[in-house]
């Protein structure tokens, strides 16, 4: 046992429907959300199919390293269970009947008018060792077990009863057994700039960064997330080295952070729009009306967000959004010419106070020498001005439309706080 | 090496953010469902944090059991990446700079008009003992690495890239390794009705399906897919059995089944459009300008969209669709006049063969009695008729958004069917 640590947890998720991939397994993330936020350090989660030797090796390893070992799953009432004859060989025990679980199974067939069979009687059969642990939303048991320093506890893998029993009935029981270190973290959103680029401007920061903390990056198209955190036994040391690093690094990069803890560019933008009671529309070319599909997933934005015209067809363009024929054959859809007329036109014909307008080649086809796919005009009309940009974005379409989108949000939310 | 067997495979997922439940693991369970089509056996996931000794212990565990170790994650230009040093660790052997591997990164970065740093240049230096794997999609290459009759590969995290990877350089050399039984499937498309609703249609046909065939319900908001699969030694009679058992499902179900595998709603009402040589427009309330947003994600949509107007403020339906302002005040914009109005305005705005219009209350406010939150009318103008709707989508906004969307599409489906 001389790996083994206070406060470390594994899980074991049971299921062959998770390793065929007709099922994700959502609750290992929600249970690790959950214990990262009670200090409760998750080192490694083990995903295993309905295999008895699988499932008694998988308990073995993580009992020697841990101190918290979480089951889900394999707890139903049909054939394919069987977590309950593992534990039980597992910590040399039998099967006895446990009348409360009795109970509750009746109860619950008799609220949803079903008839109880003897499958069902069989789940109050629970092992002599086991502390038994109700479970309100279903017909299965979490069995608590102790020995030797460590916890085993299996839960059932349904997530409306697991969640239900681990917040409610396992975590509480945890904590009691367990207090010592505190956990705090911050996310930076950035946007704009690629990893290496963000990795390279804070790399002296980030090393000189102290030992309990650590710096994550993590990129989606467009967007870089870093997640600085921490666990350190005195909470508010850790809280106050926490805020004073992350403001060191608010000063390195203050133009690339739009906003903390997984905010939305989309809601962040909204928010500055409120604020400022000013009104938007969007004039879409490439990103097909993928900018106002953002902005009106947040509720509430018909208090800023007026509407668009997604100008697919150049006739759309010259007819709604009154761009000049004469530029549009002279300098084709895809240049500043036109781009900037699409900011202008939807602005006035929608009277709004800002305007985005896109016109790209999202591709596979359409690019040119001289246009490659990938090139994306983006403009951006204000109350007394106008501003325009080229980008390119690479040749997959849906991420060239999704990195146009956040591009033209990031540049309107420059103008608003300038 | 007695229990290593043939054919069996383990995933090694790695990253902090997998363990703090800021990342569902989907990369795992994508990769699951693929092996599982390839009749390769996964029998464990293993998610751990960036810890060398954690990953270099998963990496000997792994090795000793499956003929095929996968590894995702650890593989980025930035600091917390160590999955190479650990494999080098492994296979006793060190990093040498690859060429081609260079050559990648810096093309990759020339087209997008960055800069390489010394950091990218780095991602070019791979462990001697491996055979490395183009990268098609990013900077980090893969590494195949055999031994004893286990190969270990190791792919980015990211899942654009992994996925590329996998199923184009990965999968490939596993089954050339591989290959004894064989798997076949056929996934159907169904839309507007419910899964328990199929489940009764269809429970005769499903109940007399051969032994080693299998059926998987597989819902999503408006669309429930039913994938049929067999596994069996017999190819061919694999097949015929697949192809005889889809034909028996889809007479059971015409009228609800709009594409097989995976297809597009949006593609597959492009390409009957594309076949009429017809037109289409949106005019669009609450689902935001998402019509035009899935329509436009499909490449060479322009054949046959023209454009759309996203109408959120009541002043657009007016001024840009035509909609009459008095059955606005005396109807509410969530009604069959504006809908429909907004259908016939927009075709004959921008002259399309057929138009979609929406209006409804995508919530979480904005709702009465008379029309509670998810109240959404559709309407649906062709070249010589209009049609709607009412329907009510539930409290959640963005499925409210998404069902609305699928069901105008599915609408104009059965019209150019009809």
């Amino acid at each position: 046992m001389t790996n083994k640590q206070a406060g470390k947890a594994e899980i074991i998720s049971i299921g062959d429907e998770l390793l065929i991939g007709q099922v994700v397994n959502t609750n290992a993330s929600w249970m690790a959300e959950i214990l990262s936020e009670s200090g409760i350090d998750l080192h490694k989660i083990t995903t295993i199919g309905d295999d008895r030797q699988e499932l008694f090796d998988a308990i073995d390893g993580a009992f020697k390293q841990a101190q918290f070992v979480l089951l889900t799953g394999g707890l139903g009432p049909t054939a394919d269970d069987l977590t309950k004859p593992a534990l039980c060989e597992y910590f040399n025990t039998e099967l006895a009947f446990h009348e409360p679980t009795y109970k509750n199974v009746e109860a619950l067939f008799k609220r949803r008018g079903f008839l109880l069979t003897d499958r069902n009687k069989q789940q109050a059969m629970l092992p002599k060792a086991c502390t038994p642990i109700p479970n309100s939303n279903g017909t299965a048991a979490g069995m608590w077990f102790e020995k030797e320093g460590s916890v085993v506890v299996s839960m059932p893998g349904v997530p409306f009863e697991m969640k239900q029993m681990f917040e409610h009935e396992v975590l509480p029981r945890m904590k009691a057994l367990y207090h010592e270190m505190f956990y705090a973290r911050k996310t930076i959103m950035t946007s704009g700039v690629g990893e290496s680029f963000l990795a390279d401007k804070i790399s002296d920061w980030e090393n000189a960064l102290p030992p309990f903390m650590k710096l994550a990056y993590l990129p989606q198209p467009g967007i870089v997330r870093l997640r600085l955190s921490g666990r350190h036994a005195n909470q508010q040391f850790l809280q106050q080295t926490l805020d004073s690093e992350i403001q060191k690094l608010i000063a390195l990069i203050p133009e690339l952070i739009f906003g903390f803890d997984d905010e939305l560019l989309e809601k962040v933008v909204g928010n500055l729009l409120r604020d400022k009671k000013a009104s938007l529309a969007t004039a879409e070319s490439c990103t097909g009306g993928y900018i106002a599909h953002l902005l009106t997933s947040i509720a509430g934005s018909s208090a800023y967000f007026k509407g668009s015209v997604v100008a697919y067809e150049n006739q759309v363009k010259t007819n709604l959004l009154g761009v000049s024929t004469h530029d549009l054959i002279q300098q084709g859809a895809v240049s500043r010419e036109v781009v900037e007329q699409m900011a202008k036109g939807i602005k006035q014909k929608l009277d709004t106070d800002y305007a985005i307008a896109t016109s790209g080649i999202a591709g596979p086809d359409g690019g040119t020498d001289e246009k490659p796919v990938g090139t994306v005009w983006i403009a951006l009309a204000g109350p007394d001005f106008v501003i325009s940009e080229r980008f390119h974005f690479g040749e997959h379409r849906g991420r060239t439309i999704r990195r146009s989108a956040l591009t033209a949000l990031e540049m309107l939310r420059k103008a608003l706080i300038a």
